[in-house]
């Protein structure tokens, strides 16, 4: 955990001092991360959120209110007559009194509160989680409704909110347009088998002909890349952060349906160094911002999910990443697990990572008009990959880029095991949960 | 156009004078927008991009060349022997020479070439569009793969990334964690029937039993509200900003079946005002950023898209909202087509722009338990809708939101007539090009 003091200068970054001046002045609601960083002096506030625990003395009632705004809960300190049957771990309450500084060594203010409301309660005995117990990650993992309520969860959610707004200033940062690539394709870039197929339900009324709703088969887009490249036909950089599919008949811990992917592609460049140096960039960039703006919830998976894992990922960013050819790094990642290396192979990357695999991968693009001509004729696909060839006959540039899977990424940082557990609500075969 | 001066403070916000610096002593690379906002000292640069136009005159070679990076060209002077016969509208050139202030008033700089290399030529016969002429919109639409290379299609993919950004970061300052909601879902939210399905290809040689991937039926998302109100079960703001579908058959301008919705869920809210009031602000903080960011793109559209836009705009950032019932909106928008209006029901509010119909919906939720359980089970939907009336059994909070058409907002703001215009690679009735 992180002192009061350094907790409020990271909030007032986002909560300017006037601005929650504004909000004291009008008696107005705070947020319990705005609280948190207030400077208290007695004002009135409403604070709304969930209690996290409820200790009743003879003298004070005792709370803990969370409203996901941060990892760290708002105490508040009340008279016991204010605790209504109600009131227990679950329930949602809106609080009114004033906002003072605390005597904890813990916490910088409390709210001593002068009226609770309960605004839903929560039936005890059917909520799946328990006060002041941890539970196991398969064990919350059964409630895709509910774990948001929980701490790690909660913290994951924030970080993963965090880790998107870093990436997506990456590639701001360095003067790449964002593009949203297709998520109905007609292509199959990997050339892979696993596809989902996309179709209006069939209707047995209707008369034959031709069925599918866009006239050609449609698939789930598995990759970018080609639209990315089209786009790399006049813009020097470009990229996409968007759902991909893989219709893998596969429940392990490695495996999603459905998934997220941060793809680049650059312009103009001949060297695979080049799309080496912008991926590690990207790593080191963001995961730098992530970890500053989302400290504590970073430290609670590095503390009691990963311990451990923190050493790792200091390592990962301190050093420049290793780079070797598919025979070294075998050897290597068989000796020491928590070696972080490229492999390149003429001219494609991958960046392995022990126990999360295959993170990014990259490669300069085939730019020469005869060689794909003659790939794509002796697969008979002339036809189909017309427009592809003519990306070539219209001013075509050596060109490359990359994909990192963002769950795996995550994965990476925060030392969490299973793929699962890093997406709000996870697909796979045999589960589309909610 | 903006003068030189005020491109330069813009350009210099997003790469400091050190960094031009840095590149200029490497006499590097540097893109189009970087030379255009640098101070000319007859430095040694190397510039690559694409060729807009050539004008060849006894004396001296002008080209202008573009990279994606900003609507205006950096112009070339060079001897005419450089010239060559692959020189030409479209082609990829690789440029060295000095950057020197230039004489011409309408720009800062130009490069003074020593080396002109062309690294893709252009079939200038095959190519769809050509020097100086305006393509009408019905023409360029049908080359998917070549019109970035438009200056018109160019400025709207620079304006929707930025678009992109700015909604992010309104949702960021603004205290909400993005989530990303699923793309395959197993709910069907707005109980419409225009839904995709999604499923592997039917494989014929395997035995019959379930055939569902995911064991039941999964659909392609039409909103991700049912899953942020999920996760506002324990966030006092979310939001979602991401691609949802409808099987419409229309190849209608205001229809795909592919569109980016941005979609925010806020807790503890009773008030249907408090959604307005959020909606409101996204609209005209987002517009303001993206003005002040793409000054020069959003202009080619006020100009030559569509003139007489930019009033209606300033109109709509300036005044504040007007709220009406339905049949007053009704009459007011018969009336006057410029007049933006919510209209708000019992609980529920649609935002309504002419020309563009419904930018926004927006409705408080039902929290009441006994409510929706007894819809729930009419519709005998008790058991697949379970989940949904957990959440208000464990600390439910009145809670709202909205759902911003991210295509329309895009028409809102540029007035762009047809919806396929403003995205990437639209996907509609009968098409799924590339």
């Amino acid at each position: 955990m992180l002192g009061a003091g350094a907790s409020l200068s990271r909030l007032l970054r986002r909560y300017p001092p006037q601005f929650l001046q504004k909000r004291l002045l009008r008696g107005g609601r705070l947020r319990v991360r705005e609280a948190l960083s207030a400077q208290p002096q007695g004002c009135d506030v409403r604070v709304q959120g969930w209690v996290r625990s409820v200790r009743s003395q003879k003298e004070v009632l005792f709370l803990d209110i969370n409203d996901g705004t941060s990892l760290q809960n708002l105490q508040v300190v009340a008279d016991p007559k204010l605790e209504s049957r109600d009131l227990c771990f679950g329930s949602s309450v809106d609080v009114q009194g004033k906002l003072v500084k605390s005597h904890h060594r813990k916490q910088n203010v409390e709210l001593q509160a002068e009226d609770i409301r309960v605004v839903g309660s929560c039936d005890s005995i059917a909520f799946p989680f328990k006060l002041k117990e941890r539970h196991a990650a398969d064990y919350v993992r059964q409630f895709p409704h509910l774990r948001c309520k929980t701490n790690r969860f909660s913290s994951l959610l924030r970080i993963r909110s965090e880790a998107t707004a870093a990436i997506h200033s990456y590639f701001q940062d360095n003067g790449y347009v964002h593009i949203h690539t297709p998520v109905i394709s007609s292509n199959d870039c990997e050339g892979a088998g696993e596809l989902f197929q996309v179709e209006t339900p069939s209707k047995p009324s209707e008369p034959g002909g031709n069925s599918h709703f866009f006239d050609v088969p449609a698939f789930l887009t598995v990759s970018g890349q080609l639209h990315l490249e089209v786009v790399a036909g006049a813009f020097s950089r470009v990229f996409t952060f968007g759902p991909t599919f893989r219709a893998e008949n596969s429940q392990s811990r490695r495996h999603l349906a459905e998934f997220y992917m941060v793809e680049a592609e650059i312009s103009f460049t001949e060297s695979i160094q080049d799309i080496m140096q912008e991926m590690e960039n990207l790593f080191k960039v963001a995961t730098a911002a992530i970890l500053s703006r989302c400290h504590e919830d970073v430290e609670l998976f590095h503390k009691y999910v990963a311990p451990g894992h923190k050493d790792k990922l200091d390592h990962m960013l301190k050093n420049k990443f290793v780079i070797m050819s598919y025979s070294e790094a075998i050897e290597v990642l068989k000796k020491a697990p928590e070696v972080f290396s490229f492999k390149p192979e003429v001219a494609a990357v991958d960046l392995l990572v022990p126990e999360v695999g295959e993170l990014y991968g990259g490669s300069l693009r085939e730019e020469r008009l005869h060689i794909l001509q003659s790939r794509l004729d002796r697969l008979g696909l002339l036809d189909t990959y017309q427009w592809y060839l003519e990306l070539r006959q219209f001013g075509t540039v050596p060109h490359g880029g990359f994909g990192m899977g963002f769950e795996r990424y995550l994965q990476c940082i925060l030392g969490v095991d299973n793929i699962k557990d890093v997406i709000p609500f996870p697909r796979f075969s045999h589960s589309c949960l909610l």
